[in-house]
């Protein structure tokens, strides 16, 4: 496995799975959100907290390669790697299942900043990154 | 089928039936909430705008009995009845499928009214039920 | 706190959270399916290897009554007892606060069991009881 | 507006909007999805009979470009254009608000079927487009 800069376990839960048996494609975005949101968790920020106070981060785009279907009762290693690229921050997300490592999915989630609804030239996310040296 | 204040026409999405190939129980609840809230809007009002004025109403308590299955390609109606019963408004909420008037489930909801941080008598719901005369 | 045969550690993912800033009441019956499922695994059972057994287990009735919201970054912890009732399982779920034990929702579920499409006497509740004693 | 080979009316459910008090980014690939599935309706098939059938597309690569956020109350109109790649039926698939004609969601979905297991050349879909003829 390359290296990522955060790692959540996580377990997919039942309801997450559609008729086909596996995990509907839509919960691997909500994987990779709740990842970002953690991540912001360890560097000692809050989302909620954050909206609370006027500052939004929005998702502009999102791609994801779907490779192996993760099922009932598979855990999974959902990482993250950051990178500024203007105004936006970029997060490259992969998601691993843990039996065995196979990548399940690939993904590229770009974000902006938001403040009391502006757009911004996203200097929440360079003092955010500060914290991360 | 009995006499309803308000019904809605609804149809199955994939995304909601689970591995056992039927809706998961949670979407119950979520097509009742969807039909509360149109009801409010068919009078006049909307859930977010309520929110962002302060007012928000809150599910104190939920009941549901899971009748028949609702499945891939499955109509829907979604009836509702109300009723006042102190500060909490009652929602009788039952949903059939389309094709053939069975009973897929038989709900009862209680929910109470929040303005601005407290707990109301449920004047707001007194407003409402007059718009219904 | 109560006792109780099972308890589940978890966290409020932000996507669960509605425009009301707290959790959507449906999800709390998510967590709930996904307490009752990580349950039956620390049986050595899993939800999907039975239904692809041909056994199901569905969910005749849920009620929960609503007491304290969760929000973004609670983390909680949903317990479980259970009774046998005639061909019925008896699921008492509830779910508390982890920061200060208060409780969030307090849950009743019942359940029967499907084999091969036939609805059973629930000797597969009887079997798995055997598990926890 | 641009022409498009379908398009579905729906309308923001309020358990899809997040803190944020927008519809959750997940939200518009389940939306996708759902349209998908709809138009496999209008062209006399259904996406749980095929399953029972043995037969399973697969989403194998999503990409979403996320323009303008849509609220509670909004409706809006999900659109669909396909074509095919090799073994892929490549779709096209926009979410205007229904207003303004406002573009919500740019959005590439990339889907291959497999058969009983096994991956094919898209057989499936060349016999689809017929119908669309």
């Amino acid at each position: 496995m390359k290296e990522y800069v955060f790692k959540l376990e996580m377990k997919v839960r039942d309801y997450e799975c559609d008729l086909q048996g596996v995990v509907n494609n839509s919960n691997y975005q909500r994987y990779m959100e709740h990842t970002r949101h953690e991540f912001l968790e360890s560097l000692g920020e809050n989302f909620g907290t954050m909206h609370a106070a006027g500052i939004d981060a929005f998702v502009s785009s999102v791609s994801i390669q779907f490779r192996q279907s993760l099922r009932s009762g598979d855990a999974f290693i959902s990482c993250l790697n950051i990178k500024k690229n203007g105004p936006k921050l970029e997060f490259e997300q992969d998601i691993y299942r843990a039996s065995d490592g196979a990548l399940a999915t690939k993904g590229k989630v770009e974000s902006v900043v938001v403040v009391n609804g502006k757009l911004t030239r996203g200097e929440y996310f360079d003092e955010l990154l500060k914290k991360l040296q």
